[in-house]
């Protein structure tokens, strides 16, 4: 079985089974262009456009490929996990198109649009405080009561061989890259990627964008191992989550480097990018680009695939207006 | 001369010819779907992307047929216009790729974010009062000291026959369509769409969508001769301009019917645009996608081809933030 293994067992066979697993459930999401931000930061950036994902972000692939994966059996109890928002809604998405129930423990905090949209997608909430301890208690009393399968937001194997398959289609969209950078908030898009560049373009840097205000994985990876934040702060509030084994297994063997950027150049990096791009993107994945402004001599003259990892925004309070 | 020529004498070559000449300066835009908006209308929608567009907007189609039709004598003294936003950054942009100047008659209360982005395209700027009367003194003055190529924003055939190479791309991108809508201000691109739809697929019917405040397209269809409103005040500010004589010829031959919505029903629909499909468009453009939530019987069970017309918003002020 696939949860039984470590990290170190997962293959890129284990991606190319995600893909075929999870390709009726998910967009093959566009790669768009800046001439505008190519000129700005002297690279050539290429944006994988995941906020156009189903569910609005990348993570309907790990959780279609942990829905999917169940048998029939296991599947009939449903799955269940808690999340700061945006696997909650991928897990509901794809429960749904299962047929099974989806129940989600939930911080109380989280933004309204969130909790609005896995209602939308059928998820079954169930709030707890912000706070780790709060949300383990309640996350094992509803595991015991439904028995159902817990699918962890990222340190999870079938999650990372699903978030995987995103790099494997922006290889196929782009023509040769040098460098891919990611968001990193438990690393499960970043351990994915790790995941398919290794394997199959191996020449290509990978790097980590952080907030500074929440810069464990930065801060781990300079250490040599993992270091958690107990309550971070940041405007890009799907990167507060530590990295995991799993997770840190493909950060500390794969990634080129951890760069990280403050909340104002957050900020700025997500508005030029609605201005610009006229897209909707959420803070999260405006990390890269304020890393990419950040560190022009990091990047420039280099082709750079930019993840976009979604576009789930409450529209009613945008970051630059107070 | 196409410019010595009248409405009527537009033929399907003129819009290939354009096609053919700009086809360097501007992007072949996406076009994107999205289930949830289906469910919600009834209909297939396939949203024509001009959002994407160089300088943000289709009127770059337009412009550059106009710029780069322009003979090397013409061209050495550059060109005019006057312009509530879209038209001047794409003339803007179109000069500059040609490298001739561009004069721009505004007026003061235009979005600053569009003036802005007009000095980033090497647009010269001259203020009006935001009055009729103020904007031909100042725009005669401008004409006379310069010289310049008066390019009109949609009564000028060169600027029809650019806009119309639009659903020319959108007829190649769908698999065959029922209706297609586009919102209508001075009826630029409703007149495009009609020249390339009434030659390629006449069967296709043709919407025209307008804000109830700005009706006065409306009421011209109605009444069956031009009529203009002195001074409309609506959130969708694309849309303000009335009809003239050449866009009338092809709104009076060749549309099916003018739809009209409400402010509110307006940012309704452009919320909720941004929020489901991630996103940044005008409020201009979310018209149609309100009259299509409007009047669900006219649209139901149709493929409609949807025209986003453009993005440059002034993101500091969204219409549903107060």
């Amino acid at each position: 079985m696939l949860d039984q293994r470590t990290a170190s067992d997962l293959t890129i066979e284990d991606m190319r089974a995600a893909h075929e697993r999870i390709k009726p459930y998910i967009h093959r999401t566009p790669v768009l262009t800046s001439s505008f931000l190519n000129d700005l930061t002297g690279a050539q950036l290429f944006f994988k456009c995941e906020n156009f994902q189903k569910a609005g972000a990348f993570k309907v692939r790990g959780a279609s490929n942990a829905v999917f994966g169940l048998s029939e059996e296991m599947a009939r109890k449903g799955v269940a996990t808690h999340s700061s928002g945006n696997h909650a809604l991928s897990l509901s998405y794809a429960a749904g198109r299962r047929g099974i129930p989806c129940n989600v423990v939930m911080p109380r905090t989280a933004p309204q649009a969130k909790k609005d949209a896995v209602r939308g997608y059928g998820g079954i909430i169930t709030e707890c405080e912000p706070s780790t301890s709060s949300r383990e208690e309640v996350f094992a009393r509803v595991e015991a009561e439904t028995g159902a399968e817990f699918v962890h937001p990222y340190n999870d194997l079938r999650v990372i061989a699903g978030q995987a398959t995103c790099s494997a289609e922006l290889l196929e969209q782009t023509d040769g890259l040098d460098a891919v950078i990611a968001p990193i908030g438990g690393g499960g898009m970043v351990s994915g990627t790790c995941l398919t560049l290794s394997n199959l373009a191996p020449h290509v840097e990978i790097y980590a964008a952080e907030p500074e205000q929440a810069d464990d994985a930065y801060r781990s990876f300079k250490a040599g191992h993992i270091i958690a934040d107990d309550a971070p702060d940041t405007v890009a509030d799907g990167l507060k989550v530590p990295l995991k084994e799993n997770t840190w297994h493909f950060v500390s063997h794969h990634v080129t480097d951890i760069l990280t950027a403050s909340e104002q150049e957050i900020i700025d990096a997500m508005k030029l990018t609605w201005k610009r791009m006229k897209i909707v993107i959420e803070a999260s994945c405006a990390v890269p680009l304020a890393t990419i402004l950040k560190n022009p001599e990091v990047f420039a003259g280099k082709r750079v695939g930019v993840i976009i990892t979604g576009g789930n925004v409450d529209l009613d309070t945008l970051p630059w207006i107070k």
